[in-house]
């Protein structure tokens, strides 16, 4: 890989998220700049395999940084994960003479992306796109400002009617390990309760917390579920809380996939703007097979191989914080 | 009752829906204006019942026509269903001197004011309040607009993570009853299918038509079914769907409760404005125990007894037009 | 004109409005259901002189019923007032075979498309496209709903700030010719004073009131004025409230066209639908030379000569309303 | 000041800024949960020299944490800049036992604060809420992530009929003295041109940029100016522009105080909730006259002198991005 990158594919892979388009376009546009010629795969490594692959200009990019979705698509793809899959994916790359990825995805999706760049020499940029920000080596992941913001709109709204009806609503978010726009949603909306999946949730707790707020006759209750509570997500927990506490009039309610959707937030537009920029730079420098990622405000690059999903160190202050918040 | 109007009571019964504070507030001011006492009751009849009931002034009502909700809440009463439970309400009005009532509610609520009119010669103005829009005797019921609109804002969302993923998604929108929303909004957000308790679901025509644009890879496939169809909603159609059209990638989500919340939209702070204030005018009119609806944008006034559930007819033609337009 | 349609243009002339793209897609999709070829004409009559005028197919308008804008484009053009440009169009519509017009603008748009229609014998049918709702033969306009309700959710913004600081806020909102969305979102902001163009305004009147309201401390007030009022929007009156009420912290907010854009409404995007399946079914019935409008929820069929700017008979009964809601 | 706080007071000072209820909540029962009374200041310090102080209890601050504005209203006080104000002010929280304040608003705020701690012994928190994000010792303030997706969210609707119209629009965003709302918002919709306090603006330029792409056909143009860039503004910036480049079709719109209400994001929550307990643990802790910031995600603390207005040093890396994405 001594030889300059000239011709870069970008794609988007996994679960999409909002500002996959924002990424896109920064990084079509900085390769543009560099006078690179920019592809866009369709279908994430699918794509790749099945040679649905264009030529990107400046203005395939138009008008799209306030978009949801990805105009690229995405998809899980098996048969990458089989060595004559990538093969395949390589060729359609070589014969165009495509020299290098951007990977926008998760953790699952750099895993790929290292193994093929291993085998084929092709080098590698991930971003982290992904509404559950649980990939270690960035503050921030493209979409989770978003899928948050989307969540606390929601719950606002769920509010309006439990507090007409002095109603408790269990309200599930997504999150399958992480519990980060439940936790974040949570105190933003000022539910009560909290369970995530990085804690053991004590459900003899959570019945004595609601038990004793109905006897004070304390208005709204909200607790707010990530899907990947050990206790099996929000019919589960409210399951639960209508046999042990049959006066509380119950709901449950599962936001579900408008969480994926909708217009970036500011936030999500500029780290991806910022990072789709950088994949490129990083290139340009010699700088491959990592994540770009932000910490503490400044550039952070990780190996491909060490972006996985990371566990947050749940602050314990945040979870006092919310018990004294919504007391 | 020739006795003059001159203490009324207002209350919110049933569910709750956006725009009844609109409502309130326009009762509360326009009796205000004719130099009536006004008294809010809280939680719908439970509230009269348990003689929760207040005192209200102009400012008592200041900066709530932009909230949803209710100020006032809402509730279900079974008491007052009992001859003791309403005997009960009317000392409550006596010992005030109110002598005559505003309820916001649906037909249910409808009914009870009719019952207690009838034995207590206390005269009722009914608003339809019921996002559900399917009350005989008026174009437009309070809530509905903005219920429509969330669900479209949110399917639009979904539409774009449905895109990304080229997936069918099965949408459950409100409407136990009733159609209207799942009608409105599945064309509003171009949905190939809609599935509502007035018509027969024939769920072979259904798999028909998914299965012949799955052929022909027609990428973005949006169903949505009303609660009340008699299928049973979105899990039982999704579970239908995968089963049949195993290749689908199929996937369901329930809006569920935020489309009872959120701030009203212009339309719905205009009627309930609109049919608050005319609730007043009546009662000084001498004209009651009548529902205040609006009819092809003029006043229209229905007996409470005939204020009853109305099944839409269902245009045949808005049928065709959606098969046409999601072609 | 005894021949049947067989190849139609769609074009969006005048000043755009959300929903036009809805109305778009009905037009192109109901077009090819009656199997007839379906051109897109670009920026209005400018493309049709320019010949920017292409095939569109049923894919065209996928993914477009939820946008803002139109993909058309949309101009004036003063070349069409000229018998030599209407001509060139001409020339580009019958070099392609297009012998039917659909035309979503305004009444200008429409006397440009009767004249067209009268010299060169192609059946046109007209669309009310305009956020000012004031078109005679209609209840609604495409975007006139989207375009009230951003206003209203841009004044609800800006209460929350003058709450805070007991301010009074002199909103402008469009509307140069008519005062429908100054009434509506006034009404449903709970504005103080409307100012319209359709009635005379009364400075001393508007001066006597809020000087009244300041000396019993009201503490939010909000003043609605259009664009178009008499005494020159805005800014004019805040100048003037300013130098009379000195008192009074008084700001001024010209809201826009924040008002053209935005996803539109559940309603616009409806009534677009209607009226676009409905343009195309006029065609085939050989009806034409008509505007398209709904009137009490039914189809109204205007011709375009009569499709002028109507004046709204501006009920007196609703500013009664606003004075005493206010109050 | 050795003693122990018991009774603290709080307000809002300065611009209101959105997060400011949620500050306040959390405030009130962090104060209530050390078991101090906590009374509510009105309009900031007006209403400490008029005193209108009173009692809050956790029910206070309850359904609030969602809603803009301030509960607490806010002011600009003259008389608080002289002695004999700040002692009357005094004389007001003494008599109720205050000693402690936390003061929620600017630079300007905090200087007050500062001096009234020097002259009466009463211990003082900032917290940081302005929209402007101006202030040095802290990576946000409470209300700025609000403002930049309000700006955003309204040039999302400009940019939807700049691109109808191929128009240039001039969008005016707040931020007298500092541009992170225009630099931001400015990236996030693609803005051409972002015009700031912090850099001197070459108008030409600027001139030359918009004639370029206009020679090219790009079809939108988007130039975002602060309000306090040294030429004037949005109206002054589309007036030269006008001028020397009379082909373009140029509009101009100033955002103003919609940028200033609506219900909090999610961001603005957490750190509006998370300052807000910290700054009653600060003053148990005995820690005070500091500004309680966040900087690197960790809590940091400015003594209050010198949280002063910060000059952002403007990333010249973001500017080149902002040419090279825009191109």
């Amino acid at each position: 890989m001594a030889t300059k990158v000239t011709k870069i594919g970008v794609l988007t892979s996994g679960g999409d998220s909002p500002g996959m388009n924002a990424a896109i376009r920064a990084v079509v546009r900085t390769g543009i700049y560099h006078e690179l010629e920019v592809y866009g795969v369709m279908r994430g490594y699918s794509g790749m395999i099945d040679d649905d692959i264009f030529r990107m200009e400046s203005r395939s990019v138009a008008n799209i940084i306030q978009r949801g979705g990805t105009i690229l698509k995405c998809a899980r793809s098996d048969e990458f994960r089989e060595p004559a899959g990538r093969a395949k994916a390589y060729e359609n790359l070589k014969k165009r003479g495509i020299d290098a990825l951007v990977v926008i995805g998760g953790d699952g999706s750099f895993k790929g992306a290292q193994k093929f760049s291993n085998e084929f020499d092709i080098p590698c940029i991930g971003l982290p796109g992904t509404i559950d920000k649980d990939i270690a080596g960035t503050d921030f992941t493209i979409g989770f400002d978003t899928a948050v913001n989307t969540a606390v709109e929601a719950i606002d709204k769920i509010r309006d009617t439990a507090d007409a009806h002095d109603r408790l609503f269990v309200v599930e978010v997504m999150g399958r390990d992480a519990g980060y726009i439940a936790l974040h949603s949570g105190i933003a909306t000022g539910a009560e309760n909290i369970l995530i999946p990085e804690t053991k949730t004590n459900i003899d707790e959570l019945i004595a917390s609601l038990g004793e707020k109905e006897k004070r006759r304390k208005l709204v209750n909200l607790v707010v579920v990530a899907e990947g509570d050990e206790f099996g997500g929000g019919n589960e927990i409210a399951r639960i809380v209508k046999k042990r506490l049959p006066n509380i009039d119950t709901r449950v309610c599962i936001l579900g996939h408008i969480q994926r959707g909708g217009a970036p937030t500011c936030l999500d537009r500029l780290i991806a703007s910022r990072m789709g920029y950088h994949a490129v730079e990083s290139l340009m420098q010699g700088r491959y097979n990592v994540m770009v990622g932000i910490v503490n405000n400044k550039l952070h690059y990780t190996p491909l191989d060490h972006a996985i999903k990371a566990k947050q160190k749940l602050s314990n202050q945040w979870l006092k914080i919310v018990k004294i918040l919504a007391s």
